[in-house]
């Protein structure tokens, strides 16, 4: 019988134990639990692969703990301007968005430039008019307001540098607000913040998809876009092969095209899913591209491999019991 | 010895013969020729592949009879926007631009990206403020404005038709501008119009660069970015297996990762450069992806298969002899 299975993640990087709350700790993993289930509850029904990971998605951009959707971050223009993609692997349809902003979830804008459009990458004002044509539930910039956002770009533009998301800043200033701006800095490594979500799902039928949705990075500039919105770099699906969702360091996703290698070692290589998503990540690290990614294979599998120092992710495969991690040891890489 | 080689191409689509003028043709075929020299003249002097590469764009980028640069088409809204890519085989390092405005030679900011910036992708206006700071040279409206390119949007417009480019039409109306509406319609089939210019080399160390420049489709809505901009997609190169450059319904090549897609059969199941060259492009035609693509080695091989019923191109290897080529019955795409 078929076996179903969903990995999703929250984003990689330094996400120190010394530094978290208990009290935060247990807010993202009911954040992790919760997108799990809403995509789950749509595969242990019969649903559809697609369908699984758009949910998890839109749970996780709704949830402000995560840099994506509400919780975006801010460009150094003080806009949020969101990236998303999705891929189905039955099909190889794929639909992204790129530099959106206003948009409440990306990813299912993303979804509609996928199967309303000829098209597959939409960016910038003009996906923002195509997003009205489709009458897509938009925000004001309020609703994408959060203290600890905007304090992030307030501190990154003061330091004139780019943070790409969860850092031990960001878990400090909501531990302690009242620490002083050097005691900050001395937990701070603006190198390793990393913000993404993702999922990826197999259903009853064997179809695999993936779907990936940002913020971007605190204090971005020049309209820079990262791997999220670029099929191949941080999102693929094919069911021959697996479904893939990366988060990290975006450049070296793109460089090494890094969702696609993955199933490349599976289909021309033959190595197993976990074989090829671990060496995947092994490559990155040697590059010094911090990160990690979450897969699935037709058969049920999940991988979940980052070389960070943690990765909220979670999965649940066909005995139907969830796990939640934030931490380094996860069984599925060394 | 180290062989070198340079393969570059001016767009794949229905290039008719029989609506193909002999001086057309002529122009188009002095003008592969200069963009061939102008590489060439690098790499045979001991210049580097990367160099090689920029200094064929630009030549093609220059010249209005390309879709890139002053030859782009134009946007629905009447503007001109254009992407770019390159990538350095040796270090994976890359640059892009996408929907760039009034750059004389994109090719040249995509380089500065890889150059300059952490970044891999610039888009939009964020890309053109970073085109200032780096004082590159931009051109006003006029200098991209031609009749012929004009005169293909008008068309589009009132048909509601996006293009792609390299048509008939634009052979036809080249050709004969007193010619009335309908006839030129007759020849008309605007699903195969397809644009883009690029290089792809080898120097005397074996380092390996590619290069990809367009200036998107006729009418083009919504911020549409095609695959011309997306390392993997449009361009990729690796010294280890190959460098490519993609031209094609852009759409296509961005789902099947087209350009990594070369160099992952090499890679993984060691199939030589013509096989991984050939199979991706015929995959493409599986699936309706129309266009070619032109691919180097690092022992100095060239293959340059396409779907399509032409693509400008032409290549040169260590014999010193040019090859130019236009229609279909390429000794490398049966």
């Amino acid at each position: 019988m078929q076996k179903i299975a969903l990995a999703i993640h929250g984003g990689a990087g330094t996400i120190l134990k010394s530094v978290m709350t208990a009290e935060l700790e247990e807010n993202y993993r009911k954040g992790l639990q919760s997108a799990l289930e809403a995509g789950w509850n749509i595969l242990k029904t019969g649903g559809n692969a697609l369908d699984a990971v758009e949910a998890s998605v839109i749970t996780l951009e709704d949830n402000p703990l995560f840099n994506a959707g509400k919780g975006s971050v801010f460009s150094h223009d003080g806009k949020n301007e969101m990236d998303a993609s999705i891929m189905d692997g039955k099909t190889h349809n794929s639909g992204a968005v790129a530099a959106v902003k206003n948009i409440k979830n990306p990813i299912k804008l993303a979804r509609l430039v996928m199967e309303q459009t000829e098209h597959l990458l939409l960016a910038g004002d003009g996906a923002n008019e195509f997003s009205r044509q489709m009458k897509v539930e938009l925000e004001p910039d309020e609703y994408f307001f959060t203290d600890l956002r905007y304090g992030q770009l307030l501190k990154a533009r003061e330091e004139n540098e780019i943070q790409l998301d969860h850092s031990q800043p960001e878990v400090q200033s909501l531990k302690s607000k009242n620490q002083s701006q050097s005691e900050e800095s001395k937990i701070q490594n603006p190198k390793s913040k990393i913000g993404t979500v993702g999922a990826a799902a197999c259903d009853f039928l064997g179809n695999l998809a993936a779907a990936t949705s940002t913020g971007g990075m605190t204090n971005k500039k020049f309209g820079r876009i990262g791997d999220t919105p670029i099929i191949g770099a941080g999102t693929y699906a094919d069911n021959q092969t697996c479904a893939v969702s990366c988060t990290g360091h975006g450049e070296f996703f793109m460089r090494t095209v890094a969702a696609y290698d993955v199933a490349c070692r599976m289909k021309y290589k033959k190595s197993s899913l976990t074989e090829s998503a671990n060496e995947v990540v092994e490559n990155l690290r040697e590059i010094g591209g911090e990160g990690g990614l979450i897969a699935v294979d037709a058969k049920g599998n999940v991988a979940l491999p980052f070389n960070s120092e943690g990765m909220y992710r979670a999965f649940i495969t066909s005995d139907g019991e969830p796990v939640v991690e934030i931490y380094q040891n996860s069984p599925f890489y060394k």
